[in-house]
């Protein structure tokens, strides 16, 4: 396994072989692994890029506290085979302000609405990440599910010639969807944490019952949260295809929520296909 | 020489070949063959594009009148050793609505303000154009002179493994730079046209004699067109390295106009090396 710094070394050695690539902040866990196991199965070179992207964080948010722990990610991919690791310095993806910017769809839906210039800002490092390493294939984890969409949607409509794969979320055994932001919780609130996931169950098996007004199982799904102690940006059911809401006879659903506990923001997503009858 | 309409039967013919690219909306003249041939010199498949992009046309411009001649483009690239001509339809490259978008910068200056959205549109199809090619390099004019700006930025910055080249303008002999547009002229408007151009040349010779006062320049040009029935939208110096106002001691300018005669909307621009002293 290879680390690498800059463009030039990493374009140099891949040598326009079509990787597998898996783009992370690092801070990495199961979740990750899981992606690059993904990732290590298209039998091409695997490549994993770290890189806390400024460009995604707004005003306020947690830019210069995410965990940056470069040692332990290498010792965690080494194991799995990757062959190289590209974590490039902010400066060697900007060596000037970004003027130009991918604009992105869905900019006022969901975490769009609640972080903007959030998805505007994983587009474009993901288009240059994208042109860097020329991927064969590329793999995204469903728990950022409004990032999977988009970025499958930008593939699409920009004609890039990578497949994208998605990764099912890896969850610890009480349910919570593994997140390095998990990591900013205290363990009261990482004990209260898991009722995200129970609610989105809940919430499904609510729709699997034959529950079909989405505005009031959402309105109980928040109440649910709020009362033990969440601030609750959404919890929204949505169409798979077009991430809006669902029309008349759409059956692939999605639920998504996000919340707060504390100063930590969690988000989580659980996919419902309805059975008869649709909405 | 082929001609192929679809994306997927492009990509099965260049393979992967890095190609030499020059985009277009065709109806070729000389200073796209010029372009065309600067290309083959790269040693290199040549790709021709000929696609009259809506995305870069506002409401009320010449989308729907643009002249659209297949035919007679084909006979001109024939003889040029052009290996692939490829003119797909709206719906190839726009199957659904474009949601994903180009932000471009410069989008309020020069032509941006003029034409909002009009750099976006280039831009986003460019980049879908490149990833359908996939070329080494591209040959873009410097008639288009904020085009070729933004197009390098764009490279630059999104990271595209592409060189850039820059054709020179070709011009007619009373040096009216050649445009498909020139078509929408009168013939009173053909033999006042060329003013454009000795408009620029007259305000470089000032430059060149030792004028500094920028705004006064600026300001006599467009009053010369004005005065004999043009419709100005700017006669401006500007920095090569950045298309704004030019900083104290730059000496790499360009002087860009737009200005209209009757329905016909023309540019053109000259290149200015300032010597001692600088501004």
């Amino acid at each position: 396994m290879r680390l690498i710094h800059t463009i030039t070394e990493l374009r140099r050695a891949l040598a326009g072989a079509g990787a597998a690539f898996v783009p992370t902040m690092g801070n990495l866990h199961a979740g990750h692994l899981a992606l690059v196991e993904q990732a290590g199965r298209a039998g091409r070179p695997v490549v994993v890029s770290i890189f806390v992207n400024p460009l995604q964080f707004g005003p306020g948010e947690d830019f210069e506290r995410y965990p940056r722990t470069l040692e332990a990610d290498c010792a965690l991919l080494e194991p799995l085979g990757v062959d190289y690791v590209f974590a490039p310095a902010v400066d060697e993806l900007y060596p000037q302000p970004q003027r130009f910017r991918v604009e992105p769809p869905l900019a006022d839906e969901l975490c769009g609405a609640h972080r903007p210039g959030h998805f505007a800002g994983v587009c474009t490092v993901v288009l240059k990440l994208f042109n860097i390493v020329q991927p064969h294939v590329a793999v995204f984890g469903k728990k950022d599910y409004q990032q999977l969409y988009l970025i499958r949607a930008m593939v699409r409509e920009f004609n890039l010639p990578i497949a994208i794969l998605a990764g099912e979320t890896v969850r610890a055994a009480d349910g919570l969807a593994l997140s390095s932001r998990n990591g900013y919780l205290t363990p009261e609130e990482r004990a209260e944490a898991p009722r995200l996931y129970r609610t989105l169950l809940t919430l499904r098996e609510r729709l699997a019952a034959g529950a079909r007004d989405l505005a009031t199982l959402e309105a109980e799904a928040a109440a649910a949260l709020t009362a033990h102690g969440w601030q609750v940006d959404y919890v929204s059911v949505r169409s798979q295809a077009t991430l809006l809401a669902p029309k008349p006879n759409e059956r692939a659903l999605v639920v998504l929520a996000a919340a707060r506990l504390g100063a930590t923001r969690l988000i989580d997503n659980v996919e419902v296909e309805l059975s008869e009858p649709g909405l």
